[in-house]
């Protein structure tokens, strides 16, 4: 037989660390089998519920009221145990050494006013007020409490970059900031590779992985794991990418998260191209649309994004004496801009006619529209201009929102496989019958805001036996009297009954520019439209407390992150931090609203 | 002005090439704006009714009917047309220069017994009904017909497996079985690259780049797009892949499709494995879990694929003369593993231990059990795992389906995050804490289901200052008395305040087997528990077939085919088909089932 005691204390504050050792504490003492020392939340009493140590007496404890409870041999045995409680605490020696402990963090910046950022870690429902302070303070938060609602998230993202502050977080396990790790972070050498996470852990391995290649970290700045949810729209992933972009010290940026929301990562990668630098991503269950497109490098595990990362560095730092910017590799050229020799039957001089298609004139109208008549081209080309394209809309989407409402008028970007079912029942594949595309060509041609259409050509045993006889001068018409870029696709060998080479000369002779892979074709079109279609940041982050020299921080939550701190050799102050009003909410509604006045 | 004529042709046939030769025969006349000359199926009707062409005389006609509307500028011109549709009927030659012309699959096969395969490119409602003749009749289908149900599929790739018969398709654009190409299909040379494609185009343009590479294809055995969803099981997929394991001419296989169902393309990709030779995977769009894991290599793109298929085959070819199989490499070691010098305070001599821990005895108990304190650890690891191993749980599930549904008892093969929210409110982090994972480990190693237990470990900065003290004394615990692997992650640097090589040699010394990334852990897992649980194929395939000389196909559909057919040196022989019954499909119905008993 065991019995069950408990003991409450109403609007006692302990943070979790010191409770884990309560706890272990009065485990500890002989008799007893089970005990819980907890802050009463309704999520830890439930725990005690599946512990089966939730009594009705426990069941009274409020949600800022201490929780004690002990399952013993004995009455006896139960009842020590619960007088041994303050023993525990006395005996528990902070491991804090600092002389001054401020209780806020107006008197600890009085203190350190050199402190520019502020790592906070007390508990969920607090953290948000602590982070507005350190906010309306001036200062950059590293907000490691989880259970923060979206909405303080938001809220709190706005208000920083109003100010051209970050917020890391909440629920942001790790950031190294000039070498210096807040959190949980890897000790790494310093080096010209900086990263931004949506992933604690995710930075940890690659920055480890980094460091265990010989390589180093300018920067890891971590974001939360839900800043590139729709309704934080990557708010400081993309302040981060615009840190890494100015800091001199960082040649190579590494961009890992989980898979964002689709019309986020569209413009976080826009974000990314537009750094300039090389960007390695691992949206860690996003499927890459490539190994590499529009100078985006795609990993698919957190090792091969260190190595990826590494490599691009190395190369970075071979090259870095004749002034390359290392920025985006060069898409691939274009066949139809090397039309000659054994593919043109009228031998040489054909190559004028397609290289002049390439222009870097801009495209004023935004949309592309793609014609297909194979559906695993179109699927891939959507896969690769989701990336990079917003709004898209299909027939055969890849995501419910990207359906295509009216499959007979296209609307922003568009991708249409004409193969599909719907467009063949009782007339022929489009690979064999070219009529639709033709006319569906022509609509879209017509339409002003068309700047790209894009096609595919699929030669070969059984198909059409001259796609080329009816679709260049289709092509030709289109373009006719309007600035619009015709991209086609050709898939086929010089062994096909086609004639691969006089198929792409035809097309290009009409105005296509012609690739052989959907990759290509995609790299070329999300160059030719593809942009940061984002917010801008509007008042940058200054870049001094990056590499301030000692860094400087203030420490409100857990002791751990401050003994980390000054053990790295940072300056820092520990805020000896209570929940205001005695962690009555309804108070501290009403001290907050005095606050802001 | 214009007016609209049409006219009805009750039970008269045409396939679609002949319909669409007529259409542009009327458009191209005099006075005539527009026509549509179909066969009068519901969906046809809706296209001529979004085309102004669906006259309140044009509904009267039925599905089996043939339709004819003409849109012209004057009545005249409308008659002239309508009278016009014999002449152009008798006009047109059909393109088949073949002297008997037999009217159904069995005459044909009397006339060429020596055909082991049926192009099948009738309308896709009498399509399973010519697929299921010629199964009966003992031949592999390539079934060209798109609209055929899924219930219709799922019946005819039953009847096929039970006989030892493939059926590529419905919906197959395109095949290549010992050279010669079906439906649409490059020309590529003979090599050693066999392909198994759920997407036509997909095969088309990885067979075009492989032969752009410079190599081969030894067969590229399509299988319908809808072949990998659930209800089919990847029925034809499972039995291509069973051929070209078996087919000597194959070397490396590539394995292409769009994204499967989640539970068939583990199985399937078990399947890979099991073929013991080099596997290419490309199922585009689906989350690849690395470039290579567990033998099998992912690509991102059809290019991509290519690419990684010639560069296998070539390795192969270099390796031929000493007998390598070519199959799965050899897995990373584990680190443990390699214990000794600079990580091992004792000195030599700790490398017994943990090198002793790989042994390739089977794992009797099935299921493996993850508890993490990284999320993006495990959510790294659940993306490899879906891969490999079914049935999938975990509070952090990619697909809904995969959600644990009591999240304090674990099922089937469970990973958790205990980072999660849930198991964080008001204590600590597992990466400060191991109590929870210490009980969650206890809780698992009870359960006589658990063959594997992962864990990760993640050291820095701010995290547990000795996790391994706590958590090596546990999995020597866990593994007490039953045969249980400990498979750990260890995240962290030589620069951690932990010191990485005394943590990795402690959890080593209680019995772990240790990595250093998610990817290598999961590699070692997958092949520790990995099975091919999927149905096995009743009957083999037989393989004389697929080279047999010269390839002969009887087909049905589409003249087109037939003549590609020829023209590639095949035997070939067109069946003159009609629908059965006059098109009246109640009537086909009976015929059916006479034909049956």
């Amino acid at each position: 037989m065991s019995v069950i005691r408990s003991e409450i204390r109403p609007g006692a504050y302990f943070d979790s660390a010191v409770l884990m050792q309560l706890q272990r504490g009065l485990t500890q003492l002989p008799g007893v089998a089970d005990a819980g020392v907890v802050m009463a939340t309704p999520a830890n009493c439930e725990l005690l519920e599946q512990s089966g140590l939730l009594t009705a007496d426990a069941k009274q404890a409020g949600v800022n009221d201490l929780l004690i409870v002990v399952r013993a041999e004995s009455e006896d045995g139960a009842e020590r145990a619960l007088t041994h409680v303050d023993e525990l605490l006395t005996r528990r020696r902070s491991a804090i050494a600092q002389e001054f402990r401020p209780k806020s963090l107006e008197t600890a910046f009085k203190q350190m006013p050199e402190a520019g950022w502020v790592l906070i870690s007390v508990p969920g429902r607090f953290a948000a007020g602590v982070a507005h302070e350190a906010i309306q303070l001036g200062r950059h938060v590293f907000l490691y409490s989880d259970n923060v609602s979206l909405g303080d998230e938001v809220a709190l993202k706005q208000a920083a970059r109003a100010k051209g502050l970050l917020v890391m977080g909440p629920d942001c396990g790790t950031a190294i900031i000039g070498g210096v790790g807040l959190g949980f972070a890897n000790r790494v050498r310093r080096g010209r590779i900086g990263l931004v996470g949506a992933s604690g852990t995710g930075l940890q391995a690659i920055t480890s992985h980094i460091h265990g290649l010989g390589a180093g970290v300018s920067h890891a700045i971590g974001t939360g794991g839900r800043d590139l949810k729709h309704e934080v729209g990557a708010a400081t992933a993309r302040q981060a990418l615009d840190v890494l972009t100015r800091d001199t010290g960082t040649d190579v940026i590494v961009l890992v998260s989980k898979p964002p929301a689709p019309e986020v990562a569209t413009q976080l990668l826009a974000a990314a191209r537009a750094t300039g630098k090389p960007v390695v991503v691992d949206f860690i269950g996003y499927p890459p649309p490539g190994r590499q497109l529009a100078g985006l490098h795609f990993a698919t595990t957190l090792r091969e994004a260190a190595e990826v990362a590494v490599k691009l560095a190395r190369g970075k730092a071979g090259k870095a004496s004749d002034g390359d910017t290392g920025s985006s590799p060069s898409p691939q050229p274009p066949i139809s801009a090397a039309l000659r020799g054994p593919w043109s039957p009228a031998g040489r001089g054909s190559s004028a006619v397609s290289s002049s298609l390439i222009t870097n004139q801009p495209i004023t109208a935004p949309f592309l529209r793609g014609l297909f008549s194979g559906g695993t081209l179109a699927y891939e080309s959507m896969l690769g201009l989701q990336a990079l394209l917003a709004p898209l809309y299909s027939n055969v989407p890849i995501s419910e929102g990207q359906r295509l409402p009216d499959l007979l008028h296209s609307q922003g970007h568009t991708i249409l496989d004409l193969g599909e079912d719907v467009f063949t029942v009782g007339r022929l594949h489009p690979m064999l019958d070219n009529d639709l595309r033709l006319r569906r060509l022509r609509q879209e041609a017509a339409d002003p805001e068309v700047g790209v259409i894009l096609l595919d050509v699929v030669l070969g045993e059984g198909a059409h036996p001259d796609p080329a006889a009816e679709l260049a001068p289709g092509i030709a018409e289109a373009k006719r009297g309007r600035s619009l870029e015709v991209v086609a696709i050709v898939i086929g060998t010089d062994e096909d009954p086609q004639d691969l080479g006089s198929q792409v000369q035809r097309l290009a002779q009409a105005g296509a520019i012609v690739f052989q892979s959907t990759t290509e074709a995609v790299d070329y079109v999300s160059r030719r439209l593809g942009r940061d279609t984002g917010a801008a940041n509007p008042v940058p982050v200054a870049l001094d407390r990056f590499d301030q020299t000692p860094f400087a921080a203030l420490n409100v939550g857990l002791e751990s992150f401050y003994t980390s701190l000054v053990g790295q050799g940072a300056a820092a102050l520990h805020v000896d931090w209570r929940p205001p009003a005695g962690g009555n909410e309804r108070l501290m509604a009403i001290l907050a609203k005095l606050k802001k006045q």
